[in-house]
């Protein structure tokens, strides 16, 4: 894909580098022989841990500063080629609690690194990482770019607000940006301590320990990304031009039931026990039953993504498709 | 429309209420016989203006305050019946300059708004004030609500957060909430200072100066809203709980080009000039052609909504139409 050579000694800058998606990216970028410096605020029930970086930790730079703190962002910001904004507040409860910081963190914060970026490094390429749960309860399926936005949370509004920032300051600023709009990812370094990021963390850690995990109604379709497919799809849309200003999806081909998935799990671990659980409803879109793979038809694929076939276990395909 | 027996002796409150569009509703809601409270920050850039009350200033109650100010809103909208939430920054190009006061007033200070209703009173009922400009650039005309949310603009994206927040407690908290997104709104105690709220605001006043005022390009189609049309649609969004956490276009049947309608205001005046100034690419989305007149097959119209016939001069026909 020649990504090697794009990011071979360029100056990149990761918020939320010491989280899941994060330190997977930091991994690959020091592979590629990028100058990498990673920012995370540590914030214990976010993604963020030094642990993460095992193995390349003397390879890259850490700064412990949050997002929300204007002049260290704007100081760091300078002199980047590329910028993967993957800090947020995560949690659909902490922001339904606790609504104000969730809008300085996914909103207002938003806002100053762009800011920052227009006045002091314009000619730098963003990454925004969004979220599928944004779409809130599909009226379609496979939702695609399409589809309109009717979230269900607070932190749906504000990553909806955030990721809008970004297409803005491209438009109407040339602050070259897209956003990928992410599904479920899983793999190493996921967050396992609880469900802020995902269930699947809270199941897998559970399942290990010899516990049973409980399973919401089970009937939910869920697509799933592997994280090395979501950071392939960061670093194609940081080294892709054409895709400025455009928001795609990332999500997985295949669709699969929870209880399938929860059955699949206690299969690979060789035993265990699942709770079933009827749904409830809350303002998460938990049991919302979105996927949001894409069509295709709708638009046109990331330049250079890859497609894997379905059928690989618990690996999920990477497909992105579409534009808005 | 039985409107009148709805609000009588309904204790109401009217954020942005000295504005354009409150003052007027405050003079019909006065007429209803209710019980009416403005806030107004009276900002000088903004609409607020005591002028706009004369007439009333004795059968309303006023406070000046801020909607940034937590502690007076969670007392002032405490013991009302309904709130119509039309405080707001407009101004598309001070939302690019300073686009962390348009998040305080636009998106922070909804959110305080909401939770104190949701704490202190939840059984109020809520219509906000949101705008067509939301849309951006249309794919197609009329724009139906169906239509995606594509904003561009600082001020834009905020007032999609806006509203959707008020969706949202709607939703999840059941705090009853509804928004109209409102288009080119004109009539009585419109701003005619400057083009903060529309241009055409500066249109009259120039002409009424005996000035040349600017046309840009001309070929723009828009609708336009008279206030009255406005208040009755405000009125009937607060008086139907069928149009809960639902969101209503809120525009003329009949688009005007610009180059026609400054014709038309000429002719109105028995004279005046106009200078064609060719189209500027701008982020405010003032270019952008959209109309927000829906097509009527996409929702349902808001119960008891009256048309009128196209044709009446400047007065532009009501129609509210749609949901999402």
């Amino acid at each position: 894909m020649g990504l090697e050579k794009t990011f071979f000694q360029k100056r990149v800058l990761v918020t939320g580098g010491l989280g899941f998606i994060g330190s997977n990216l930091a991994q690959r970028l020091v592979r590629f022989g990028a100058d990498v410096f990673l920012v995370d605020s540590l914030i214990p029930e976010y993604g963020g841990n030094l642990f993460n970086i095992e193995g390349i930790r003397d390879r890259v730079r850490v700064n412990i500063s949050d997002v929300r703190d204007e002049h260290s962002l704007k100081y760091l910001l300078q002199g980047q080629d590329y910028l993967f904004n993957l800090a947020g507040q995560t949690s659909h409860m902490d922001s339904m609690q606790d609504p104000y910081t969730d809008l300085e963190i996914n909103c207002r914060a938003q806002l100053s690194i762009l800011e920052a970026c227009r006045k002091h490094n314009p000619s730098v390429k963003i990454v925004f990482a969004s979220t599928r749960q944004i779409y809130g309860k599909p009226e379609y399926l496979p939702v695609d770019e399409k589809h309109l936005l009717r979230p269900v949370d607070v932190n749906g509004i504000n990553k909806m607000a955030g990721e809008w920032y970004h297409i803005l300051y491209n438009n109407v600023y040339g602050i070259r940006s897209c956003a990928l709009r992410l599904t479920n990812t899983y793999g190493p370094r996921m967050r396992v301590k609880d469900a802020r990021q995902t269930f699947l963390g809270i199941w897998v850690r559970l399942l290990v320990e010899g516990k049973p995990f409980e399973v919401w109604d089970g009937e939910q379709l869920r697509d799933f990304t592997y994280v090395d497919d979501a950071v392939d799809a960061l670093l194609l849309a940081a080294a892709n031009d054409a895709e400025n200003g455009q928001v795609f999806n990332l999500g997985g081909e295949c669709a699969i039931r929870l209880k399938d998935l929860a059955s699949l799990l206690v299969d690979v671990n060789g035993g265990g026990n699942t709770r079933s659980v009827p749904s409830r409803k809350t303002g998460s879109g938990s049991t919302s039953g979105i996927i949001t793979r894409t069509t295709g038809s709708s638009g046109r694929c990331l330049a250079g993504s890859p497609r894997f076939p379905c059928g690989r276990g618990l690996r999920a395909p990477l497909r992105i498709t579409g534009r808005t």
